[in-house]
């Protein structure tokens, strides 16, 4: 019988020759995700073939470049041979990064920058400078501006001193043929590096901050392509689970430079991290930079006081961020590159939304009404089509990554991410991320328990427990019910979901919900005028669409309309990297979303309570679900 | 009878009442400068009364403001009671710095900034920023720029990050009214700091940058006054003395980032010193500053390779520096401040030059022909009128800064600066800097002995010593004959003047004199066309005229026609601090000078060859002197 090994936990099993991959997995205790159940329609369960090969019964679904890279859907292949096979790990693996070369297919390949699109912020030109005369009464620098005016049209120069400092040798080098990498501003050449030789590739940096996570593309320029990718913790994470916290703690001067100084080292250690597995590139072959994150994060990350983000008026210090070199910055690339931070919409809709929304039909403009929901800690809700867009935050708490939940973690090994429930004897079956005992349960995992239980009657509208001891998994301590997933032993206090948990999940997902209700009501729209319902983030990744619109935490719309996206705030990075037409598109979608403050929109506390019901109060609008009918 | 402390070496001295300063200073052995022999008229030998009275007799050769902070001229001046004076010590004294309150009046009144042309390069404008509304979609930068708009017509801004991250307090500490100091660059407007109080007085640093000292002035920028002056040896001067050591230490990114750190220091030190000794100025509260400085100085200043200066053809990186700040050069003033530095015209005619010609009629651009020259290790000469400039260097070498002359020293303690010598004997007296015994000879010392030794003829028109035996003083030792001035002793070799020294001397005067004949020639003119004839320069003050003519280094002109304008290159870079006219006016006379090459002018070796006499070998020329009637 052949072997197959999944990496890189390396678990491995003996399986009959054609088992599925899924089967496989089981048997093994791999954990891969399977949010479409194997119907070869999402493309999330990607797998790597590292050595051997599997049967792969391709349905189109996986792009060329995935092919060529050993990519296969593990739900479509099956075992033939021993195989070792790669499956990519999930956010936040015990490492602290993981390899994310699934991020680009999750956007529709219509929205990616074209061959046209291609000019990164600071582009290369080759000019020609005279040489110097005799008693011509031009320096080198004066050569150089004139060259600038003639053969790029530069009015005027910004040029760093050391690039100065540089310019007599480079001049000298190759007879006044120079490369030059500048980014035109206002007439203003703002020049990022010279070179007096064809330099090799050329690479960019695409960033994400996120409040838990930064990720991080080092992506090759002239072929627009992403080399690598690595995601770090955010170092902040110990001031603070959530961006509140975080801007409580960054109350005065030297708290401020020490998150900057946090958010730093974790840039710059995904940076060298990214340098030095790709071949020792060195930082200043990093000409170009771009960074999204909430506007807390870019707060943060350029050292600005976040105070008056959470204070009446909630006024950001900046919406567009100026162009800042990256010295200033203090990130580690080309000391002259010029930063590009995607713009903010308001204090709680910031530049991972806007970059984000690249990834989403508003940036076609099409009639099509399109939903975008960024779920973690914030929400963010975006919601318009080609003529008006609505932004919109609610604050959900941290349930959905794991907090205020007793026994709840993040996604990371020891993580239960999925539960089976037997509607009879309402025991469980949990799938443990990396295998082995369970530690806690994460988002993904409460959002399954809850819907299994909501499905089973084990717990009922109000989220209370059923105490008639017809379940054995449900016990009562003092006044509170409980679920046990795992019970108690020498080591371990167990995993066990309390009706006070089930209470804080209730109210993440009615924030969440209410707020996509109350910006819908607000142009008198309903959910049916939704054509398309984009997830994004890393935890959005996991959520199983069905359970969520069991629980009223998504609508519920037809299966085909939800679009996962993954980490649309990177892919915006990427796409911002390398085109002009999207750093254009980026600016053009955040002066067009009117910042919509839920705390004073008249119907939103109203509407939040009605949702606080599993899955609401008004089941008309889970008709689907109440017939039990399920829709995907 | 009445005591007489000259200060600060604390020279005392009892003398009758009625005696003059002069005859006290003498019989104290205090050194004070007469160059017009008290006549009243060069103003040259002012003292300050710090404790007691003079008896002077003012005859309006000083200014108000001088008399007002106790200056009197010594030469007019004597004693009636106890009195305690400073003598403002000269360039170069022992502890390396001196008060040099005597700069200004060295320069024609009209000439300097007046009231209509106070604008530092930035300057101070203030502006009311809107308050934040709820959900107006701006955020504090978007505000500002707004109001930068409106109200200062600045189409966009250049806000360090630093300022960008006190922005959020800053425009909530007094309701949005900001004072913002920013200078307007090609429609960007480029800003140095804001703040919400009106800020106390507010400081300017005028910088000289000379191959040997650094002069720095503190200036009140609301009155456009000198605080305070101070005077440091340049730190690079251990790695050469002169500009091509300077270069050619310079050879590689290790040594001129040495170099650079060298006067960096110099200049920061400078500084700090003019901070702390006047009330403990912040750093910060200095938001302008001006930097001129010889091509070469300007070059390591920034830490630019100075190699192309002196390979051909003489290019260096650059003419006018762009407007760097402070953070990026490393000088110690507000972080964001835009150090304007004077525009160079080519490899050896610098921005000390340009500077220095604000304080000529050249600024005003009128008819009269003048002649400005620089005497230094290295002799710059500019020539022209409101039609025409030329401008040319010729390399003097180190003999007026006491270099390669045997006994030869810089003009600080224990330098013999002047001397009388006996016609009969040939004996000489010396007059010594801070009195004490002679250690060696200055600059200005030798051209008093050289041309008192020729007057008498001890030294021919070839700078021969009479070996005759007639005159003492003269020896000779080997094939040299040398003039003793103080005999060895059991510690010293004493101070003597070999036919070495005299031949450098003459080929040092010669060079001088040959390029401003050359200069002249070039357009068809001779001396006698010259209405003004600028000496600048530190040494160049205490040249005496007569002298100078006696040996040939100056022209036989109307001594009327001599004007001594001391430091011109920290005096340009005071007005172009405080005076935007004046910086403009810098520009335009940096762009009207034409640089000649005096190596490829076809007359200059010939001149050259004929000024290798004493004066000079055309005595037509020193007609005045053949005569021996005295011009000055």
């Amino acid at each position: 019988m052949p072997t197959i090994t999944f990496l890189p936990e390396g678990l491995a099993c003996e399986v009959e020759a054609g088992t599925t991959v899924q089967d496989a997995a089981e048997r093994c205790g791999a954990v891969i995700p399977f949010p479409c159940a194997c119907k070869g329609a999402c493309a999330k369960c990607l797998v790597r073939v590292e050595r051997g090969r599997l049967d792969f019964a391709d349905n189109g679904k996986l792009s060329g470049d995935l092919r060529r890279q050993g990519f296969v859907l593990a739900c479509r292949s099956s075992v033939t041979e021993d195989v070792d096979i790669l499956v990519p790990s999930s956010v936040g693996s015990e490492a602290g990064q993981f390899s994310d070369a699934l991020s680009r297919m999750d956007v529709d390949e219509a929205l990616f920058p074209q061959a046209a699109d291609i000019k990164p912020l600071a582009s290369r030109d080759r000019i020609t400078v005279a040489p110097a005369e005799p008693l011509d009464g031009l320096g080198d620098y004066d050569r150089l501006a004139h060259a600038l005016r003639e053969q790029i049209h530069a009015m005027s120069a910004d040029l760093p001193l050391d690039l100065l400092r540089r310019l007599p040798d480079t001049l000298r080098e190759n007879g006044g043929s120079v490369f030059i990498w500048h980014a035109e501003e206002g007439g203003v050449s703002r020049i990022v590096d010279i070179a007096s030789e064809m330099p090799g590739v050329e690479y960019g940096v695409a960033v994400d901050i996120g409040t838990t996570t930064v990720a991080m593309q080092l992506v090759d320029m002239s072929r627009a392509m992403v080399v690598d990718t690595v995601t770090l913790y955010n170092a902040q994470i110990d001031k603070g689970t959530d961006i509140i916290s975080r801007i409580t703690y960054a109350k005065n001067h030297d708290r401020i430079r020490e998150m900057r100084e946090l958010v730093l080292s974790t840039v710059n250690n995904g940076i060298a991290e990214l340098c030095s597995r790709n071949g020792g590139i060195r930082a200043d072959e990093i000409r170009n930079m771009t960074v999204a994150g909430n506007t807390t994060m870019v707060h943060l990350f350029m050292g600005i006081r976040p105070e008056y983000i959470r204070l009446e008026p909630y006024t950001p210090a900046v919406m567009k961020p100026p162009l800042y070199r990256a010295c200033a910055l203090g990130v580690g690339v080309n000391p002259n590159a010029l930063v590009w931070i995607a713009p903010n919409v308001g204090s709680y809709v910031g530049g991972d939304i806007t970059s984000g929304i690249l990834c989403t039909d508003f940036a076609k403009g099409s009639e099509e009404v399109c939903l975008f929901i960024d779920i973690g800690t914030n929400g963010e809700i975006v919601l318009g089509n080609g003529d008006f867009l609505l932004g919109c935050a609610c604050s959900a708490g941290p349930a959905f990554e794991g907090g205020g939940i007793e026994r709840g973690m993040r996604a990371s090994a020891g993580a239960i991410e999925r539960v089976e429930v037997d509607r009879e004897s309402g025991e469980c079956r949990c799938f443990v991320i990396g295998g082995g005992v369970p530690e806690g349960i994460c988002g993904s995992g409460l959002i399954s328990l809850m819907a299994q239980l909501l499905d089973a009657g084990i717990i009922d509208q109000r989220g209370k427990l059923d105490r008639s001891g017809r379940y054995a998994p449900v016990t009562v301590v003092g006044k509170t019910a409980r679920y046990i997933m795992t019970p108690p032993s020498e080591d371990s206090v167990g995993v066990y979901l309390t009706e006070h948990d089930i209470d804080n999940f209730i109210r993440a997902k009615a924030a969440i919900f209410s707020a996509c209700v109350t910006l819908l009501k607000s142009v008198d729209m309903s959910f049916g005028a939704i054509d398309k319902f984009y997830i994004a983030g890393g935890f959005g990744r996991y959520i199983d669409i069905d359970d969520a619109q069991t629980l009223g935490l998504l609508p519920c719309l037809d299966c085909g309309r939800f679009l996962y996206i993954g980490n649309s705030s990177l892919a915006g990075a990427f796409m911002s990297l390398v085109s002009e037409r999207h750093r254009e598109k980026v600016s053009e979608l955040a002066n067009k979303i009117t910042y919509v403050d839920l705390s004073s929109e008249a119907g939103y506390m109203d509407e939040y309570v009605a949702a606080m019901f599993l899955p609401h109060t008004d089941m008309s609008m889970f008709r689907g679900k109440e017939s039990g009918v399920r829709a995907c």
